[in-house]
């Protein structure tokens, strides 16, 4: 394999000057990953990725090695396996505010199948979140996200029985909850954190439970500042990522 | 080992409930992990955890089970390995805001130590954030950022040369950078995705490469609305989680 370049590569996009150690020792899977990536920059979105005996070849390494580096590139969402067809170029990682429901955009076309609604009792961590005994009960609403098609993420709403006593009654999946609530929400605190799915929901998702995901946790609360809603979403690592915008806008030359 | 008593976690706040398939098959590293989840409450934070044999022998499972459990509970922060002395249950994540270098929180004693400043050309994507041409120059610092004494994660910050040009001969570790260049941010847009450290940043922050990491990127500009600065944040997923507030505060009664 040849060496790969460091002068050619010594702008601040490289990848490669980033990932070599100062002692100068580079893993070998991590170099076959560098030469992968452009591969990949050079087959483009679609494309499907030559076969492991044929990289095996091309890069002089072993199967082992070239596993390791396809198999962090799915990981990271740059390659994507499909079941009996072989590996192929993904697309960007989708682009999602930090946000209410209502204030997602509409470029990822986003839906929402419902699969869990019930009532619960709310248990001591979620009580303490809504500011509510341990026993006060909360309706649980549980939806699989889809961007287009493609099943991206899990999401557990808990909501406060108290304020939507007939959601049972009235619910209408295609809707967003917000409308059948009545309510908007007037703040939100929302964290983020990474995660691996747990076998159910990597099950629900369609994705292998060791793959990063990325979970969020939002608490809203209605005008009058009292919480509402707890929801939990867990969204593919390898599809999804998440924008925040503080102060003032930047100005477009 | 006993089946986990659905009943008794039939709270929101249960892992159990959520973490099996609807089919009812539950892996067994999984219930393992479970079964360890409630060690690590029992034990608490800094407590050691019994050795992998007396794991196997308690769960009557094998040593590969235990390690995947085991393995899955350290990537997501709930355990910590120090080299030669076991298996400790770790503290709770640092729960920081995505926000500006200022504005975060006190709480978790920030540091920086700056390992590089160099002058480079922006290139072809830098230079798009930024507004420039491709071979405008800039400055990279490289710092690895601390909790206490804690290497929690690795920032690099690229910053226009004309707007600080003496940089070089003025900076100050130990001061906020933006003090140094007299720029305070009016804005700033952030996005949050995961990915694997290269084997460089493993090294620097002092993980192993497997580990999820969180990866943000930040485009600042100052109150003539035009980008001074890109700065990339890579954090320990397992140690490390983000926080941001949308609209008013809540009440807290």
């Amino acid at each position: 394999m040849p060496a790969p370049s460091r002068h050619s590569r010594l702008s601040a996009d490289g990848p490669v000057l980033d990932g070599i150690p100062e002692h100068g020792r580079v893993p070998r899977y991590y170099a076959v990953k560098v030469e992968l990536l452009a591969v990949i920059a050079e087959l483009g979105e679609g494309a499907v990725l030559p076969t492991e005996r044929e990289l095996c070849e091309r890069f002089e390494v072993s199967r082992a090695t070239v596993r390791q580096a396809v198999g962090e590139l799915v990981l990271e969402g740059r390659l994507s396996r499909r079941q009996g067809s072989g590996t192929y170029i993904a697309g960007p990682k989708l682009v999602q505010p930090l946000a209410t429901e209502s204030r997602r955009r509409p470029d990822i076309r986003p839906g929402r199948r419902a699969i869990t609604l019930e009532r619960r009792v709310a248990g001591s961590a979620l009580g303490a979140d809504l500011q509510v005994p341990s026993d006060a009960e909360v309706f649980h609403l549980e939806r699989v996200l889809l961007a287009g098609e493609e099943r991206v993420g899990l999401e557990s709403t808990y909501l406060l029985a108290s304020r939507c006593p007939d959601l049972l009654d009235v619910f209408t999946p295609e809707q967003p909850l917000s409308e059948q609530l009545g309510v908007e929400p007037a703040g939100a605190e929302e964290r983020v954190e990474t995660v691996l799915a747990t076998p159910r929901e990597a099950l629900l998702i369609g994705t292998n439970p060791a793959l990063p995901m990325l979970l969020t946790h939002r608490i809203s609360w209605g005008s009058d500042g009292v919480p509402f809603e707890r929801v939990r979403s867990l969204y593919r690592g390898d599809r999804l990522s998440f924008t925040t915008r503080l102060g003032r806008a930047a100005a477009h030359r």
